[in-house]
């Protein structure tokens, strides 16, 4: 199954230029699965709920997730982006899986970043699992969003779901996420991909400069994609989802079977 | 507070041997806390339950116990051992906080691993944090076991619980535990110490090779201690353990205050 991420510099409130470039940077990709970072259309450092407005998209006729719709079409391939969403007069930033047919799944990110909780209304809804199916088989995915990584319960709540890949858009700021990934992966026994954004922003007397440096890790730890700081780029893996499904450490020890759920105070 | 960590090579069945190693270890150190690797009065690779009765020990009248006893006394600080304990004839892989004053709070490993599944009975309490009092002040601390940190339920039921230092005895043989435990202090926003063993058991036909390199780490992720793979070394830091309690990333988050619980499926 042939799986990875888009890395790019969304340029702030132009969805127009964003969906040109990223159609751009898949145009010569193959893939099955391909995850783009977080508030792919919008950018992310909103000055006002004018801003938000205008960046923002109800899923049901938006220019950006047509666009996306038709590239997993013509390319048979599963796209997860993150996307600024308007809905019912609240906006949320959400992930959605875009299956090559056409069928659209919205996660809405639970745990919101520092100013994002002045902009978003929090998901209310649990992650959740959601089978595709290709010439790859059927594999389980799950989604979740940028700061949703720091409570570990959000990517164990996927891989006990059965999620044996982790989609995982990003815009992120801290210098912690991609090196806390191998305990994602390696804890859950699941393949994760982390797709951040580059470049900076700087408005309203705030200044933002994403780290990049998307990684994919393997349910060993293994860092199968690391993309640089700076690049826009697509990064591709060959990978057997099945390897996700073994949660195995040892002969004896399967680390679901193994939870002492009874003894956890959470 | 002076906090670290003591590591050496245990000799197979030799409590004796290892009483005194340990202390010859401690004697030139100062420290309010200090923690000692799993299984530290026995070795590791029981062949027979002759082998495990030789080398466990009931906590009330254990020599290898009442030695650490008074070591924490004389020194004035806090110790934490792995322990081959035994209690009504079942043997449990424990872990014991010492105190000043002789008093002794037992922790037993959930989550056994490998082959420790055929020779000891799993606990059966939960992960509990106990208060601890010097010049440093008041500071809670829990306890896990080796392979417990592969469950991030375990460190999360600590910190929930107030825990602002995991004290971590272990015996590790896999190569992850070391690198993901910079999660482990993140995601919690706790100190962590993992007090890991050196050297290699051959025995029975199987051979395993511990991987020493113990570590503590601070609550932003910062490594304090990086002990070397071979070293019989005591390594100790000088921490603030109030930072512990801050456990916000942002001024708008608060890692605890922000979990989703009702949202999560565990």
């Amino acid at each position: 199954m042939i799986t990875g991420l888009l890395q790019f510099e969304p340029e702030f409130g132009n969805p127009k230029s964003n969906t040109e470039k990223i159609l751009s940077l898949l145009e010569p990709v193959e893939f099955d699965l391909i995850v783009l970072p977080e508030l792919a259309n919008s950018g992310y450092l909103f000055t006002s709920f004018d801003e938000l407005e205008n960046s923002s998209e109800v899923i049901s006729g938006s220019n950006f997730v047509n666009a996306l719709t038709e590239v997993a079409a013509k390319k048979n391939g599963f796209i997860v982006t993150g996307l600024c969403e308007k809905s019912d007069d609240k906006y949320f930033n959400s992930s959605l899986l875009i299956t090559p047919s056409g069928k659209i799944h919205t996660y809405r990110k639970i745990h919101l970043f520092d100013t994002e909780k002045k902009w978003f209304t929090p998901g209310s809804d649990s992650p959740a699992v959601y089978e595709i199916e290709g010439s790859f088989g059927k594999v389980s995915i799950g989604m979740m969003i940028c700061f949703d990584w720091f409570f570990p319960e959000t990517a164990r709540t996927l891989a006990l779901q059965g999620a044996q890949i982790i989609c995982h858009p990003s815009n992120l700021v801290l210098s912690y996420c991609q090196r806390a990934m191998f305990a994602r992966a390696v804890e859950n026994r699941v393949f994760t991909v982390t797709a951040n954004r580059t470049g900076t922003e700087d408005r309203g007397g705030n200044r933002l400069e994403f780290t990049g440096q998307s990684v994919m890790v393997s349910p060993k730890g293994q860092y199968l994609i690391e993309a640089g700081k700076n690049d826009e780029v697509v990064m591709t893996v060959e990978i057997d989802p099945l390897l996700a499904l073994d949660k195995h450490v040892t002969g004896s020890n399967n680390i679901f079977e193994d939870r002492r759920k009874e003894l956890y105070k959470l």
